[in-house]
């Protein structure tokens, strides 16, 4: 009997379908890993061509050479220039499209994958993104400031040398001032966190935990959308990322990457999103939030239901996604935990 | 300077992004069509195969054989046996799977497709949906019923048979549930139809008409997700898919066939997904909502920042998407129109 879940975050029904459910090893990406070069002479990410790219906002550097770059995306969303000039005509509703759209440069080495790289670099790369997402919100047009990752071709990105990006918009989303609704409704009537409240729930169960540590929790979530979806939730109660310490950024840097490495080598390196859910800064007082990232493997494809229906179908049991990565064992000499 | 545009129905924002903008020729297919056999002995869905499948729930035929068949999915996402039967720990709601999951086989031979079957085929493929739609209904644990079709391996199917699909849903998501409070506030507002402005607007505005006949039209939304998205509106105003009338079914299967024959010729077969939306049966009196059918062609990819942002960017403008299919001309002898 296939079960149907509710997501009590984002409100999302998920049918899990269990008839039709895949075993977790049946995910495993069958393609060999590709082996890609260290250096690449066409890549506009690569040290040595940094004239491909516009001028840097950011940079993390050692002394002689860069770690991390930030630079705005050549063929960014948004415009950096204009003011948003909001329109109606009737129904037409409209404003232009300016904000800022950079692409974070998370390493010199074509050919890593952030599940690879040494603790401290993710690190760097966290530190940079952090500043950037600070300063953005400091430009006044910007409503709302996005943080995400396309890894793999099949999760929207051609560009294979390691890279994240932020993107700041002059409009908050409907779906996303529901989220903060749905939060504010359950402080209102709870008198407590939503998401603290799921956080100790899903720790006390453990079922569907797939790794901690002093200062975060990767889980699988109950109503996870997809085969394998993973939350990492800060312990500690905050709802703006922005907010985040210096002293937070190891265990997060240290979890997020034990937790894509669980990916790379229980999955063989699957495609995947992440995103980093917070309140805008206009507002950090929002208590009622809690920040998280949410990482979405693209093992699946959503089709005419989902676009129909507004629901969800995962074809593996969250439990066995959790036990599965859980389970998978990181090669010592790549650990580095 | 790119453009943010409002849905006034969704309330979705969109960037339409003209400085990445690809020119609509761009979004041609450039793969050949492939040619497949007439009949497949392997495919559950061709004539001579019907054990292959559960047994049919409805069939037209014209005294020899059987020109569509509807049988429940073998692979169905819910069970047609059961009680919904909530339970809630803590934060954990859920309920059994229950409801009804068919396939809606659109004609016996397996290479047509449904943009180049005959308008009475059309019409056939039409009536069963409906018929199956209706009787869904009247399951007294059937609280949603998704009528739609994924086409082609990119819209999720691997069965080249041609083929839609319905659902009988539990819950209603709240995702659809926000659609018919926006078109209620709209109606309390404004005292009118928010769909039926939007219609009147766009036959003023000509721009975004994709083709037309007496009872309905084909056009781009102002603010399409993506490249080539197509709303049919019928022009009669009626909430419940449900309700319409024998008679209504054959324009609706002339504009919906032309429709898929210009996306078929003018942009070389693409995937796409089509749904129906509308309101349930259990309220066929909600006279805010208007039912339509939504067309999205599987051209562009939802990534991170669609994920994190809840926003959409579509690389084409809606103007120029629409101006391609009005002057994409169907060859004579597969028009019969």
């Amino acid at each position: 009997m296939p079960e149907i879940r509710l997501n009590p975050i984002t409100g999302d029904w998920v049918i899990i379908a269990t008839e039709r459910a895949r075993r977790p090893e049946e995910f495993v990406k069958k393609e060999e890993k590709k082996t890609l070069p260290a250096y690449s002479p066409e890549c506009p990410f690569c040290p040595g061509n940094e004239e491909k790219t516009p001028g840097e906002t950011f940079r993390i550097h050692d002394g002689t050479s860069w770690q991390v770059r930030v630079v705005p995306n050549k063929f960014a969303a948004l415009s950096r220039d204009g003011e948003p000039d909001h329109k109606a005509v009737g129904l037409r509703k409209s404003l232009n499209g300016v904000g800022v759209h950079e692409v974070i440069v998370e390493t010199p080495q074509h050919h890593m994958t952030t599940a690879l790289l040494p603790p401290d670099q993710v690190r760097r790369i966290l530190q940079a993104s952090l500043d950037r997402y600070r300063t953005i919100y400091q430009d006044p047009r910007v409503q709302q400031v996005i943080l995400f990752k396309n890894h793999g071709e099949g999760a929207g990105t051609s560009l294979e040398h390691p890279h994240s990006q932020i993107v700041g918009t002059p409009v908050i989303s409907s779906e996303i001032r529901l989220r903060f609704d749905r939060a504010l409704r359950y402080m209102d009537e709870m008198g407590e966190c939503l998401f603290c409240r799921v956080l100790t729930d899903e720790l006390e169960e453990e079922t569907r935990i797939v790794a901690q540590n002093s200062g975060y929790v990767a889980f699988v979530p109950y109503a996870a959308l997809s085969p394998f979806h993973l939350w990492i939730f800060p312990r500690r109660h905050r709802s703006f990322f922005g907010g985040l310490e210096d002293l937070e950024l190891e265990p997060l840097a240290e979890l997020l990457r034990l937790t894509l490495a669980k990916l790379y080598y229980g999955l063989n390196n699957p495609d995947y999103n992440y995103v980093v859910r917070s309140v805008p800064a206009v507002d950090p007082k929002r208590e009622y939030f809690h920040w998280y990232m949410s990482i979405v493997p693209r093992l699946s494809k959503a089709a005419g239901f989902e676009l129909g229906s507004g629901m969800f179908i995962n074809t593996a049991l969250p439990e066995q996604s959790a036990r599965l990565l859980r389970e998978t064992q990181i090669p010592a000499q790549e650990s580095g935990f």
